[in-house]
């Protein structure tokens, strides 16, 4: 984690600390934040980091006999201290019990797992997804009885939408409910992909599905595990409805599900495009320490063997990897932070015209998030295993994993070809990425303003403290203008393209392949 | 395989059958060559490709106590398949007892192979740079004993560069030789990442370095293989020289080691190349094929959820997905037998000039041609692995394994980043895919032009009973038009970036970051 980076874009560039003011954050202040950052910090090291290699090695145990899954026990402990550290209700309304903190500091707590240990912190923003609709639609006997159970982790939460036969279309699943004279209803379909719908945390599981029904897990059963290229702590499962039919307590209107649900999913997609910084962050300051480290060649203008071999950051087409590390990992995160400052001014602004605006631009920039840092970090993964040579594809350090994991982030929460950018389906992945690339130049122009001020600021103060200071800050001006320069002068491309209404792609003949 | 496809680029495209003219390769003609693929295509599919996965989920066993390593029972068969079959002396000369053919030809055997297994596959390579060698360097002993042992298969090749501290730098390599009395030598030191450095296919292993030293592998103590993201059955090992030295013969002149070694080299730069395509182009099929079964969603058009869904293959973004493979694809198989061609014509061209012209395009090249495929054939595979959904990042689908596969090829031979164009060190990356992006857009356009004729050739003939030709060429002419519109036009932004001289990466400083 880079604090420095983290503090900079919440206090910097996005002046989250300005949110104290309002009433809803009144009871919150810097140290409140910085509070919560240092206890993620430290717990994401002592429980999730450490045990990130050891997750992936040793996935969970299915014992088809006793019909469990078997995590490891550090994993479930971990669970359980983020849990008592009070993690899942960082962002949720005091009314239910939560911390309220601005959706950007419940973000930055998050990020800190994320990149930690990708695959198994995956799960948690499903018991809040879970408490948030549940808050929002659930009866009283529903609020009273399971949200607290999911906020105190006891509980877990699970999003159950995709089908074998039916994942990026929703409306073709077949699970069906038949309503009860008690008022609940059977349940009666499989499930495939449920991420965490099987583990030994202890408690319930409660998923919840399309119309919304809770169903507690124990009247389900559940098929082996699949085997994943990453995310193996993370335990999806199929599962399979019991005999009969499982019993399943109504959330919401019946019919409203996928509306109730896209509070869930929309909060998931951020979640996704964030936990998408994670991996890519960490894969970043691994690659970054190592250049510093790894001795190998000479400066091109040395022709002398007998001198020693200089660190492989001096060499220009490792600064290149590095760069392009640091722009697409710190440019999303700048992405996700502005888009988690537009949700907090959304709950804080009673205003209907600034409301309409925000919610207009949330819309937009919502599968940009789950999408453009699912793909670039990904990218940068790969260049990060790159920066290690041979040592990248090994086991003996961390970036293959982080390359594996970061993978499906491009998948789950909607695949990026299946996202919908204002309506527009075809050519939509170059919409989205040309929309992306803009929003990230953008947010490297906020960064680069905060930076320039912040060089000013350090002018006034005079002294020499603050070298490092300046040297963040003209990294900060430098990647600015390498994203400028490299990355944000494609779009000009993308958009003749795009202009051109290029159908290369629609009047492609199936037989044509 | 896409046979129809390799049928194209040999015969339509290079025109390979025009070599049988020339006194080189006048023993061959279409029949042979048909009978070489025909053959591979079989062993492929019975002795590699039913062996990819269990080959991956079972590495080569290393037992401390004996100190040997242990291969898949089913992949010592396939590499005694593959040496019966005389693959191993495709392109070697007559004179040594090769079958002489065209290194266009013998690379659309090895790509049966590379997409078949490119774990298992790379090793063979190895041992056909190693005879190429000793035929051109060795003594006439070395000739007579070690040379028909390698193209039998009895003994492997293995080339020996890397060392921990030294991967790109091979000036800075710390193995040591000292002649003996009797003219061997004494090697002294430790080596590292050394593909097939150990096996039990049942012969000596023939180790080579630099000076150039001829190893037999008893006189060497290996340490355990490391486990890599992919490559499994590569076996790639450590190996540490025994104590006191292991006895080495030295190969062609002392301290001209690398530039022997250099046949080698380029010779594997060459197929590490093709090799990339191998992985990328089975991804390609078999998504194309998941593509027209899997069905979900409907046409944007219809919003009528009681009719059918459509396979995915109908969905534009789905199509851009498969283009780009196409495009990447057969475009990099392309320029890999554009560049056989070169070097056929160089076996076959006594002109000084002609061959001046072709080595200078042959030093161009060779470069491109190992950078190229492998970024962006990976990227192929990223897109392969996306057409499943979920089920890509599964192990019940072969994709994610080619996607782990795939990696090394950025890697070995030569990381893209320290490879040299032209002695252009700074931006290196730019120029290579500025070049690569221009030669596979050429490639494009040889492409459609064969198609072009294909097409006037077919109505000239008239009837329908070549149907699927003309869908096989109005495909290639759809998908030049996809490469030219969508890839080449990037071209011209970094063509602009190069030439404005953009120092950003180069003035980025080390604790910027
Ligand atoms: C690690 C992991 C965890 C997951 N966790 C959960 C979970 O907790 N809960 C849950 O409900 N699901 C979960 N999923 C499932 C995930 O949401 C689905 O895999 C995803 O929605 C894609 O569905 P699919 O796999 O059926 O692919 P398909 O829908 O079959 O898609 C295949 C391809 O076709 C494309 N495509 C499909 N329809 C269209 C269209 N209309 N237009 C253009 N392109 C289209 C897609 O982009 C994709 O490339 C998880 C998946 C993974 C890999
Ligand atoms: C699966 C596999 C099989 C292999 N098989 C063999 C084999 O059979 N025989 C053998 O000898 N080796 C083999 N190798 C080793 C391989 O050739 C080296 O890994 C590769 O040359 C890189 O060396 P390195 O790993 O030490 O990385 P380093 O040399 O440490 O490079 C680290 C990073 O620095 C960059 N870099 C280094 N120097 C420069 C420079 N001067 N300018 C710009 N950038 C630079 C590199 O591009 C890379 O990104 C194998 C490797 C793998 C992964």
């Amino acid at each position: 984690m880079n604090r420095r980076d983290l503090d900079f874009i919440l206090y910097e560039v996005e002046n989250v600390e300005a949110l104290c003011q309002t009433e809803r954050y009144q009871h919150c202040d810097r140290p409140t934040f910085d509070a919560a950052l240092d206890t993620a910090h430290q717990l994401a090291h002592s429980h999730f980091h450490q045990y990130n290699a050891k997750g992936d090695r040793h996935p969970p145990q299915y014992c088809q006999e006793t019909d469990t899954l078997t995590l490891l026990p550090e994993h479930v402990a971990a669970h359980r201290a983020y849990s008592d550290a009070g993690f899942l209700t960082t962002s949720m309304d005091a009314e239910v019990g939560g911390s309220q903190m601005p959706v950007a500091v419940s973000g930055a707590v998050g990020l800190h797992f994320s990149s930690a240990n990708a695959g198994f912190s995956a799960h948690f923003a499903l018991n809040v997804g879970a408490a948030k609709i549940l808050q929002h639609h659930g009866t009283d006997e529903q609020r009273a009885h399971v949200l607290p159970k999911l906020l105190s982790g006891e509980w877990c939460g699970t999003m159950c939408l995709s089908e074998t036969h039916a994942g990026s279309s929703l409306t073709d699943i077949r699970t069906t409910a038949h309503p009860q004279p008690d008022g609940t209803y059977k349940i009666r379909g499989n499930k495939m992909w449920i991420t965490a719908a099987e583990n030994n945390f202890g408690g319930t599981i409660a998923h919840m599905g399309i119309s919304l029904f809770l169903v507690p897990k124990h009247a389900l059963s559940f098929s082996e595990e699949g085997v994943s290229l990453g995310d193996r702590p993370a335990s999806s499962s199929a599962w399979a409805g019991a005999t009969g039919g499982a019993t399943g307590h109504l959330v919401g209107e019946p019919n409203q599900g996928l509306h109730c649900m896209f509070i869930m999913m929309n909060e998931l997609r951020f979640q996704v495009g964030l936990g998408g910084v994670g991996p890519a962050l960490a894969g970043y300051l691994y690659s970054l320490q190592y250049a510093r480290q790894r001795t190998q060649g000479r400066s091109p203008l040395c022709r002398d063997p007998s001198t020693p071999m200089v660190p492989i950051i001096e060499h220009s087409d490792v600064k290149r990897m590095l760069l392009l590390q640091k722009a697409y990992v710190e440019g999303a995160l700048g992405l996700c932070m502005y888009t988690a400052g537009v949700i907090d001014a959304l709950a804080t602004t009673a205003d209907a015209a600034a409301r309409s605006d925000k919610l207009l631009l949330l819309e937009l920039l919502t599968p940009v998030v789950k999408a453009w840092p699912s793909e670039w970090c990904l990218e940068a993964n790969k260049w990060a295993m790159q920066v290690l040579g041979g040592y990248g594809y090994t086991q003996d350090f961390p970036l293959e994993q982080l390359y594996r994991d970061a993978r499906p982030n491009m998948i789950y929460e909607g695949t990026s070809g299946a996202l919908d950018l204002l309506g527009r389906k075809a050519n939509s992945h170059a919409y989205l990425t040309m929309t992306g690339h803009t929003a990230v130049a953008w947010q490297w122009l906020r960064q680069g303003t905060a930076a320039r001020r912040g060089l000013l600021r350090l002018e006034a103060e005079g002294g020499d403290a603050s070298a490092d200071d300046e040297a963040f800050y003209r990294g900060k001006l430098h990647t600015m203008q390498w994203f400028t320069r490299q990355e944000l002068s494609k779009t000009e491309g993308m958009a003749q393209l795009l202009c051109s209404l290029d159908d290369t792609n629609v009047s492609m003949r199936g037989n044509w392949f």
